[in-house]
């Protein structure tokens, strides 16, 4: 691994914190309902299996990236901070935006995805993080979704059940889970 | 013309895409409603001469950028995507704050505007671009609304009968066309 | 005083007119609602003596900045305009965001702090400055909710009576503020 134990832990507890809170947002707006979650304890309303998914997804992701090409130079904890609350700023607006028209609202986290890409994108090896995301991301969801783990709202089921607006939201994930990858690399060193 | 005509039909292009996008949303939310359409035919809820006429105000501003001082260095195409992204958010934003008070809603675009003019504005003339598309822009759509095209639902007619955040969302417009004159004439030099 | 009475009183005007706007979309957005102002006098929602109070929280932490430390050269008033813009949008979301789960709005709240916290913080002094906002302003609301001036809907009174997002929102409204406090004494020398 090009990423220590450390920081892929690292990067998994925050992937994990953020599964859980834009979750909790899911169902909490109606945005998603969990139907069978294979009795796995519940936990601030997510079965105890999705948060630690997220997370390591956020690991790959960041280990993804240096296998890609090496990191950027510069960045802080505080540009990292800034990537994460973009893209669970984005996770969160899916749930507030489950009434709206969906192509609307995917078209406005598509925006939203843009900028991410214009902020934190570093080049060719953080877009191909950002599509690979928004492939991987939305198959899981679609195959979860089929397996009777959960269901989207009938407003959101646009894409094969889940909601168009994944699409974008994985990608700008990628992206920001590339610059995480680069800015723990650069700390290790 | 200071823009070549590749240049500006792809600047024609990009805003006819966005009004098309931008008024989808609008349509889908009830915040304007097309009533007389003169028998144009509809393309994803808007009538065929709605696109166009943003991808011509498109052009003209990015045109009118360059004749009003020479294009600031510096840029790229993820910029651009940035700032286009930017005012498309915006435009889709005021589909979703259709039923929030209508003030509110305005100082809300006014911020945005505020921010789109802080990132992407190049001195005095991008500000004159910005101020030309807050005429320009509300007073067509005003005039259109007489002439019985369309209407705006009651919540968002306060401004003779369109939305007063009109007013900041043409005005970013204005901000950004000028931005991606400045671009797209870099790309030819 | 570190700042003169010309920068305090152009803080004390900026913060009224802000917290005038922001009042008045919580208002209307029955985010909050006025119970015994005392007689004072209403002014587009407010009672006359709420938006001096904003008005002074600005001046006094921009003047707590310049005691913390030396201001940071470099910046200008538009990236002023852009940190106003910033917080005021933040205000204004927690009245569109008042139906939404309160959980997700402050998770929401939360994440755009940490973009204005990266974009206009500025080391150890803003940080300071924006937990002092954090403490005070809350506590502040907290007393004046008990006082009866006020109540938050049932929806957003999870924080001992007010919204809890109102940390998030004061904690950026002090990094601001600091910022704020800088850009006027540099304009001062």
């Amino acid at each position: 691994m090009r990423l220590s134990a450390r920081s892929l832990l690292a990067l998994f507890l925050i992937g994990s914190l953020c599964g859980l809170v834009g979750d909790h947002a899911a169902v909490a707006s109606g945005t998603t309902r969990y139907l069978d979650t294979g009795g796995f304890p519940m936990i601030w309303g997510s079965p105890l299996f999705f948060p630690p998914m997220v997370g390591l997804g956020t690991a790959a992701l960041g280990e993804l990236r240096l296998r890609l090409g090496p990191a950027r130079p510069g960045g802080d904890w505080i540009e990292g901070m800034a990537g994460v609350a973009s893209v669970l700023g984005m996770y969160l607006l899916t749930a507030f935006l489950t009434d709206e028209s969906t192509s609307a609202a995917t078209a406005f986290l598509a925006c939203l995805a843009v900028l991410v890409l214009a902020r934190f994108g570093g080049g060719r090896p953080a877009i191909v993080c950002g599509v690979v995301a928004a492939l991987v991301g939305p198959v899981a969801e679609i195959l979860e979704e089929r397996a009777g783990i959960y269901e989207y709202t009938a407003n959101v089921d646009g894409l094969l059940g889940v909601g168009p607006w994944l699409v974008p939201l994985y990608f700008a994930f990628g992206i920001v889970c590339a610059r995480l990858g680069e800015l723990f690399w650069q700390r290790e060193q």
